[in-house]
């Protein structure tokens, strides 16, 4: 990539960057896609998304005034280059570190970020909700630009946006499509046909010969699954030929553009900017560009990749973790249920669904970011007789909470859901930490909930699972290695005993909290305070063999791995109280509130899920309860 | 209508209707038209979505072989005619009575009924799936029909499975779009457009003459507002020349046909049946059909009247209920504030926006029936300024849970949140009961949350949310007539003393459960027993001063009109507990299962939240803590 004369180093905004001349960026374009490479794979992040959207970022900056102009990026993933870009190069190393740059964008950070969060599809409403604030409080010279990925437009409120946008003809709006070239799959039946529109436009010679570039050659039917971004992209994405239906709706429509000519990009950015009004621009990138181990990356462009070297590529071996227990379960499931079958919202791979999909081809169904209607045509496939197992991340099944409860629960459907990274996530901040899920679910009628402490735990309650066939259930586990097996060392109605104590503390661990719990155990033991420890296993509905261990007891703690309020250690302490059994109740879990990025242990060590931290509050809980213990003089 | 052979007496099933003569559908549909009428008019229930869909009822029983073939309704609400021909017309005067029909297709009813539920857009998600296992399970034979309204196409999960079901080529599914006529806007940006592709199109002719005979004219550009079904419905839906966007999406397209030829209908519904592949038929319908007083209806064609005179179509006069109350002092709060705007998610009658939008034209936004978009637009709206106002009814905030979390708690922004319906609703049955909110909404970190007991309140309560400015907040109020006022007779930190007593009980009273509270402490005070009865106004975050209150009871009972689990029964032990207060505690609120319809004060009997039902568990709880008692022998 020959001499660095050290230009990203002089920018500290974009007004520096608005003052380099068009010769030198480049230059800066290598120096951008260098620092990306060297410092993800030191610390992990999205790469393959921001290596291609470096002159994209570039571009939008030179032509629009943030912040005074507004730039959403959905999701905020896409946001690294945009960050080094607005003075934060320097600090680019700290990325997703406790304390260091946010993985997505951030007010804290600076004042070009406006969206924190990273759930999916978001960008355009928020577009739209700061365009016509703009309009209403007369502030006309100010653009609201949302970056979207075409990946992002298959979930269902980036169209309830556009139907609002189309219809608001004034607002000074602009929609970059950032359309990854990885979107063209053979699923969506055949590039022949959106060719063939695309024929009859203006623009089309040069984006075939950039598309014929990008794509290499058509991808090979009958390997839906292996050929995409997320998983499989379909039917609303076909934007090789977007412009009939955009206009349709009456947005202006300026493109398709290459992605990666940063001039031809300003001049597109610059004409839409003077249309006035709502108006999409669509950029043709290619992810991982300029990083060859990332372009020729089959299954997903190092879109997410661990620690890896630089040169090479090569990823550090991640440990045996709760997805691959999982994935090998669904390929025995799938073996002896033909009438299980899989549902991914654009995460195959993520989710751990890959190889039920090569061995079960056509019993998975990717549909896209789209968790809505994974659920409500889960029940529709529960309804035509068969047993899906929905397989997302923790945090967004909360886009399906209306679904699960309206859609299949009270239609009593046999659907499973299985949340992976439920818990404490760590790196990916705030929106990821599937802390949410034990919460909202227990109010959902006859929705089972399991949470497995190991890998055996994930197998048997999976099962159990797949094998209700009377109404919902789910099962969560977090991100991560799984933990040496626990055996169980009695039973208590359903529930496993993983330590047998005298009647002091009754600890109930909920799934993989285990661990801490025994330990905390063996730190009471030693001051005198005897535990006994239960893993319910199924944490809805409790087993009532609860009720009469609680009797037992003279403090109850609850352990969970999800946020405080509402979880299970509000769902213990209600089932004693309707059984009018006082025994007071402690629960120990996530304190309700947004975390800040670090790692899973860091974090659930600063909020107290340590087993030191659980057995100083036991003893505490204990001591001010000290009347309860006088029975026990000899502690 | 001439004379009446009984005909609809005569169908017990499709099965007959197939039998009649053509010549005899016309006198059927009057026959249905009449029952409609005359039966809604006593018990109230959706009329004008009925009256609009008699032909295309009868003709998709006529064409397809239910219930192997499954037909969908999307909303259920316009599923009246389909419950006729299936044997139910003798019973349809028991509609949304207590143990009579439901209001909504329900399983326990028929076998020809399959989605009991009444949040909108959600069949083309369970079509998707239905077809999808039938195609596996290799019942190539069966056909689902989903019927789907051009207001229902606005949600985005609608879209979604659009998405979906345009990749899936071979699937038996039919789209019926109910386009009812009432959805061309003049916001979208005028007819002409639309009118213009279409004429490039096959049917233009025929269509043209029905659409003129339909609209009469074009709409007044200037009342945006009041011209809808449910309010504004754009972008979209401008459904009138949808051929080029579905057919982008690679979706076959039959239409537009004219939805009241009930011929017209049965050859289009069997071209679409012999593609073989997912298709859409246009069907041109207009709410209200066939009752003067429906089709001359300005606001909504008699959506969903209360009980009418069927003659004269005069509603009985309502009774000022708490939607009047939001609806006064939201005028109010527009003239005080000019930063505050409205949001409704097409129901800007319903939830009582009609007289802003009437006052503040350029400060409302209909959305369509996008609860995700209200939400995050709203967000939106609060970076660039403003304060959204977004009024929606409770068991619809579900389907945006994730966007007031991530997009608007987690960013802090001042967007008030107001739920009308919340508690038990009653006639709608299980999907519209607003038994959630007050559970889910408490996860949600910084979220403040007001539950006003009469009209007072309200206003008191809506003026403090929209001037807190540090986040967002919710208000919710039931269903109905508000309450008589109930004066404070003292206060405790932020909350209203209603019942000052001795430490016996204290009653902490959400919301409009302030009268059945203090004739449950009345109740009480017969027997002895003395109940403090408190209303926090704020149960998120619940004031401390609780807390010093509860010490001093022997028993605290929290009674509120929401499902009982995780919400602010669980909230107040929650409290108590981590504040080291055994005090044991009691929550009354709504068993968590789904209820089936009756009306409100009916269910709330049956629940036991009535003053008598409330004293005797109070009383029995104290009761079985006789020890608790026991220094108070005089009793």
């Amino acid at each position: 990539m020959g001499e660095r004369a050290g230009l990203l180093e002089s920018i500290e905004g974009p007004h520096d960057l608005k003052r380099l001349d068009v010769g030198d960026l480049p230059g800066l374009a290598a120096e951008i896609r260098d620092l990306l490479v060297g410092s993800v794979a030191r610390t992990g992040g999205h790469l393959g998304p921001n290596l291609g959207v470096v002159e994209l970022t570039i571009a939008i900056h030179r032509v629009f005034d943030s912040p005074r102009d507004k730039i959403l990026w959905d999701t905020g993933h896409q946001a690294y280059v945009h960050k080094m870009l607005t003075g934060r190069a320097g600090a680019f190393g700290t990325l997703r570190q406790e304390g260091g740059l946010s993985g997505y964008p951030s007010q804290a950070e600076s004042e070009h970020d406006v969206i924190e969060n990273s759930h999916a599809s978001t960008a355009l409403s928020y577009a739209d909700g700061l365009a016509k604030a703009f309009a209403l409080r007369g502030e006309h010279d100010r653009t609201v630009v949302a970056v979207i990925g075409d990946g992002a437009l298959t979930g269902g409120m980036a169209w309830e946006a556009l139907n609002n946008i189309a219809a608001a003809k004034d607002l000074r709006l602009i929609i970059v499509v950032n359309d990854n070239g990885r979107s063209y799959s053979p699923t969506i039946g055949g590039l022949a046909r959106h060719l063939s529109s695309l024929r009859m436009t203006r623009g089309y010679e040069d984006a075939l010969e950039f598309v014929k570039e990008s794509l290499g050659k058509v991808p090979v039917v009958g390997q839906p699954f292996y050929d995409t971004l997320h998983g499989v992209k379909k039917g609303l994405k076909d934007i090789l030929a977007p412009q009939v239906m955009f206009e349709d709706l009456g947005l202006k429509y300026v493109g398709p553009i290459d992605g990666h000519d940063e001039q031809a990009l300003e001049a597109a950015l610059r004409k839409a900017r003077g249309f006035g009004g709502p108006v999409i621009v669509h950029a043709l990138t290619r992810k991982g560009q300029g990083y060859t181990p990332a372009e020729n990356h089959d299954e997903d462009c190092f879109h997410s990749p661990g620690v890896f070297d630089p040169i090479t590529g090569e990823e550090r071996p991640k440990p045996h973790g709760w997805t691959n227990v999982f994935s090998d379960e669904m390929v025995k499931i799938g073996a002896a249920r033909q009438d299980v079958v899989a549902i991914t919202a654009a995460m195959l791979h993520p989710v751990g669904l890959a190889e039920f999909a090569e061995a079960y081809p056509d019993r998975v169904y990717d549909v896209g970011i789209a968790e809505q209607h994974a659920l409500t045509s889960a029940a529709g496939l529960a309804l035509g007789g068969l047993h899906p197992v929905v397989a997302l991340y923790a945090t967004f099944l909360n886009r399906a909470f209306d679904q699960l409860l309206m859609d299949v629960a009270l239609h009593k459907l046999p659907v499973t859901v299985t949340l992976d990274r439920a818990g404490v996530t760590g790196e990916d901040g705030a929106s990821h930490n599937g802390m949410w899920d034990l919460s909202i679910l227990q109010v959902i009628p006859g929705l089972r909930i399991a949470v497995p402490r190991d890998a055996a735990r994930l197998r048997e309650l999976l099962a159990e699972a797949v094998e209700f066939s009377e109404g919902p259930t789910v099962v969560r586990f977090p991100k991560g290695a799984v933990p040496a097996e626990i055996e169980a060392v009695g039973n208590l109605g359903e529930c496993d005993v993983l330590r047998a104590g005298d009647p002091d503390v009754l600890i109930i661990s909920v799934g993989p909290m285990a661990e801490v719990c025994l330990e905390a155990a063996s730190l009471l033991d030693a001051q005198g305070i005897s535990a006994t420890v239960v893993d319910p296993r199924w944490v809805k509905p409790l087993d009532e063999a609860l009720v009469l261990a609680a009797r037992a007891h003279k403090l109850v703690a609850v352990v969970e791995d999800n946020g405080r309020v509402g979880a299970v250690g509000d769902a213990v302490s209600r089932m004693l109280r309707d059984a009018d059994v006082d025994v007071p109740v402690r629960g120990f879990g996530i304190p309700q509130r947004f975390l800040d990025h670090a790692k899973r242990p860091k974090i659930l060590s600063q909020v107290g899920l340590t087993g030191q931290d659980l057995a100083r509050e036991i003893t505490e809980a204990v001591a001010k309860r000290s009347p309860v213990l006088e029975h026990h003089p000899s502690r």
